[in-house]
């Protein structure tokens, strides 16, 4: 057995001492609350939790209380216990506990594993540190509702989140980290910028974008599609729904039915959303015999979507069940592979780093146990995938046999600001829907043959990424996408006429400004400006309109002074042209 | 009572004429099949129809056959012969006819009128005309499979079509219209220029958009949305799907329901697919407090809705079960009503006359008995609609007591090349969904106001769109809506490069152009890009390549010499500009 490395016995350091500090928080409710029912209290990443059902709700007062009966336990230094049990024993050990008794139920051995320290015990595998005094730099962050075993037709329990950290700069650091992050929630600034909403009494998951988040969309597609077109790919429309029989043969009712959302009766007959675009578009590949020369195919769509995801999971534009896939299937001969795996990393690369993305990581997935077509294909396949990779110069990670059975697959995570990755793009062969659907091409010799067939979306879903681009700036969006650029702010009411005038002048150039008119103080405008996140206000008074010109700031808070509006105007427009 | 007119006349005879044209074309089929059994042969306009069910399928050259034993009855000038008898007697005489008898079941009185002509006695209310001697110009113009009673679930049934008029002219002119219309069929031309395609076996009505329907979807789509953006909208993007709480709220569960799908199921509550969009964009509205300064809010979006329609009755891309409406929504205030309204009928004619419509049939609906509101509201809206009509100097005709129980709404139909008849643009007020939804404005004297709300969509949708610019142009789009705009033709293998090279310039320049590689010779090549309706053919030899040229060729044939490249350059991209 290999030694273990000096991350590993960290890892596995701080891994006990969170799934200590749940049970110690876990001792600290029951002390508060003896009628406290517990359900689960696992270590996760950068700390624990543990969900609880409770006579009342807490409050985030309560969490100082908890915090402080935890490191009394701590001071006392409990030692951990660890006993084992027949499940009769259990079952009598946790009587008062239901959430207890269905998880020893789940259990399949004769026998249970036990933990206790002071008055706490619990059903629970371990591991854990010697005592609670090992315990070290934690802090409670948040309290959140979770239905149990994560299924809303069950429970909603109340889940405490802590923070561990073997040192209290460490615990520090992630906390501000965690700060910053809160500050940049997309779903707090999506809110207070306007930008989309959802409305859970009509169905969580559901994203309706609202006219500034939908300018953001509309810059962000119409640049795919002009890129789109500019590389050779043609864009088609397919429809939202698809009989039964079009799922049976790609085989999305036997492995993806799960994702499916349940049929739709039409004249006695099964219908389905789509869950994914790719039979559309082979349907369009088989409306003719295709040639050779036919190849490479390449069919793109903004296709809209719907999957299914338990509510619990759901979490604002990143986990939705509904979404649009920048989606595109390429068909084509053995000899052109190579090439299009290189052309499609070279122009995801090119989308990602468009909206600043700098840092990217690659994952390469390859063949599993199980899988369809044949050896020759898949390292054929990998290799492409492989050396497209190091042509790009990226770093990447191999996940050996970590390929789905169709395919392998690279997939490319981008770090934003904060250092957090987020999944985009995915470039992916089908070695499966090929066959069940017998594509075919017209060899140059007159022989039918098989064509390849890849899917990949490069910005992943417009959903996610714009969820991905609103923590990444912030909100702020640079110039180019933002949905206002520019606020016209009079200072008084003798300047209304020359803002306005101002603005279309602006608006003529096709820029996108507002003018505000109310009958605010300017510093109130100003700040108002700011938190709305716009990028130039032009502040027009007497000496402005005598000089055609605009005391420029930018969101910042920077004062670029008196310029002259055609300044302005040149200024502002290179900023879009060069997406600075 | 009034004294007919000359045109209410002639319409009558012809009325008549079609109807007993349906009869003696029954009496000839009798006469061939014995066995024969008769749905219903109603008159339609320009002639009539008969369905039937026969031991065999009619084949084109029955026609001529029928038309001949039509023929010897029109000789033998048969009188029509009305006789009405009891229910019992009626079904008696149709014993063996089951449609007949389901058809006597419906009819409400004790007895039934019944028409004989020679040997052929049919159930039947009139009128005809007195002798089949009177019956004038007609023929038979082609057979169709339909349903009885229109529905699916009943017998395929052979229809028989003919076109009836007074004189052998006037049937030649309509005859010719008719080929005409047949040769600019949008569904032949679809599957022939490969612009889209229906897979029945994955479900009628669902419209797959092929690359080059696509290409022509993208340019309407892009003018759409930058000329609503410069016309003061704002485009959103909603869920397909809403849970029956949204539905049940709008009141689409209540009066809406047969044309909605049925639910999906998810997590035990019912979802359905939108069959409008207007519930969401009513969402979008309601998520913030609305001032009088918010005013007009005009929302947009290509929103892709989904309505059952019989299978019977579906027909290409004018009639499916999934369409994109270019659909908004505007709230205003009753001050801004009259304004808004007009700027919605120029924006519709701008649009339309931009695809080369110049004639418009506009018609005004008004109140009806039944209806929401108030009185002063409806004659407020039915002003507004009336004088923007007016304004654009539009002829119109009023449907006193025509509109929906929601609201009045003006409708306007293009005319296209053969002089028929196609519904657009819909604006439509709306004095229930501000009701059921609550919507409210906060007036500038603080007190909280309804809006008005005005659904339009001015294309109509996109599909139904390009069916009717495929028929009105025959496919020959103009170059600005062209898939391909142009194709390079090399004479030889010698000039394939310099064809590439010309190629990437009229690209470089934003310009849609296809090299024919193939080993075919340049007739054939230029015959190929003719029947695809290729605005412009480049061919290149070796006097081209020295010259930097090409041979520019029109699809109409015309050939225009030996043009410079940059020359071809400026005429197309002119022509583009000018959407001419």
């Amino acid at each position: 057995m290999a030694r273990q490395s000096k991350a590993e016995a960290k890892e596995d350091r701080l891994h006990r001492m969170r799934h200590s500090a749940s049970h110690i928080m876990a001792e600290a409710i029951l002390s508060m609350f003896p009628e406290a029912r517990f359900a689960i209290g696992p270590p996760i990443e950068n700390g624990f939790y543990y969900d609880f059902e409770l006579p009342r709700s807490l409050t985030i007062d309560d969490l100082a209380v908890i915090e402080e009966r935890m490191r009394q336990s701590i001071a006392a230094d409990r030692p951990f216990e660890h006993s084992q049990v027949p499940k009769d024993e259990a079952r009598r050990l946790f009587a008062g506990q239901p959430y207890k008794l269905e998880l020893i139920e789940g259990i399949p051995d004769e026998t249970v594993t036990l933990y206790r320290q002071g008055p706490f015990l619990d059903l629970c595998e371990g591991p854990h540190v010697e005592s609670t005094g090992q315990v070290k730099a934690f802090k409670l962050t948040s309290i959140a509702g979770a239905y149990w075993r994560g299924d809303e037709r069950n429970p909603m329990l109340q889940r405490v989140y802590g923070a561990l950290f073997e040192t209290q700069e460490e615990l520090d650091d992630y906390l501000h980290r965690l700060e910053e992050a809160q500050r940049r929630d997309h779903r707090r600034l999506g809110r207070e910028l306007d930008l989309f909403s959802f409305h859970e009494e009509f169905g969580p998951g559901l994203v309706y974008w609202h006219p500034k988040g939908g300018r953001v969309r509309t810059i962000i597609e119409d640049l795919w599609r002009q890129e789109h077109y500019a590389g050779g790919y043609e864009l088609v429309y397919s429809p939202h729904i698809g009989k039964s029989t079009l799922w049976q043969t790609s085989g999305h009712l036997d492995f993806y039915q799960e994702s499916m959302y349940s049929p739709m009766d039409v004249d006695g007959q099964e219908y389905f959303i789509k869950p994914m675009n790719c039979p559309f578009h082979i349907q369009m590949y088989r409306s003719s015999t295709r040639s050779y020369r036919d190849l490479p195919m390449r069919l793109a769509e903004l296709g809209t979507v719907y999957r299914y995801e338990r509510s619990g999971v759901l979490h604002g534009l990143m986990r939705v069940r509904g979404f649009t896939q920048d989606d595109a299937h390429i068909f084509c001969r053995p000899d052109q592979v190579e090439d299009e795996i290189l052309r499609c990393v070279d122009f995801a690369l090119f989308f990602l780093r468009t909206f600043g993305f700098q840092d990217f990581e690659v994952y390469l997935s390859t063949r599993p146990e199980k899988y369809v077509g044949t050896v020759e294909d898949w390292d054929m396949a990998e290799g492409a995938l492989r050396r497209a990779i190091e042509a790009a110069k990226l770093p990447y990670e191999v996940d050996e046999g970590g390929g789905v059975f169709y395919g392998p697959k690279i997939d490319i995570k981008i770090k934003d600001v904060l250092g957090r990755d987020w999944q985009c793009t995915t470039i992916q062969f089908d070695f499966n829907l090929p066959e069940r659907f017998d594509l075919a091409f017209v060899g140059d010799d007159g022989r039918e043959r098989r064509p390849y067939m890849v899917h990949r979306a490069l910005l992943g879903s417009m959903e996610r990424f714009l969820g991905v681009l609103i923590e990444h700036y912030g909100g702020a969006f640079p110039l180019w996408l933002a949905p206002v650029q520019a606020t016209v702010i009079p200072i008084a009411d003798r300047h209304v006429e020359y803002a306005r005038r101002v603005a279309e002048d602006l608006r003529a150039e096709g820029l996108r400004v507002e003018v505000d008119e109310r009958g605010e103080r300017m510093q109130a405008k100003i700040r108002d400006a700011q938190l709305q996140k716009v990028p130039y206000m032009l502040v027009v008074g007497d000496k402005e309109m005598e000089a055609e010109a605009a005391a420029l700031r930018c969101r910042s808070g920077e004062d670029l002074g008196l310029m002259p509006l055609f300044q302005v105007i040149d200024r502002l427009k290179d900023e879009v042209a060069n997406r600075g």
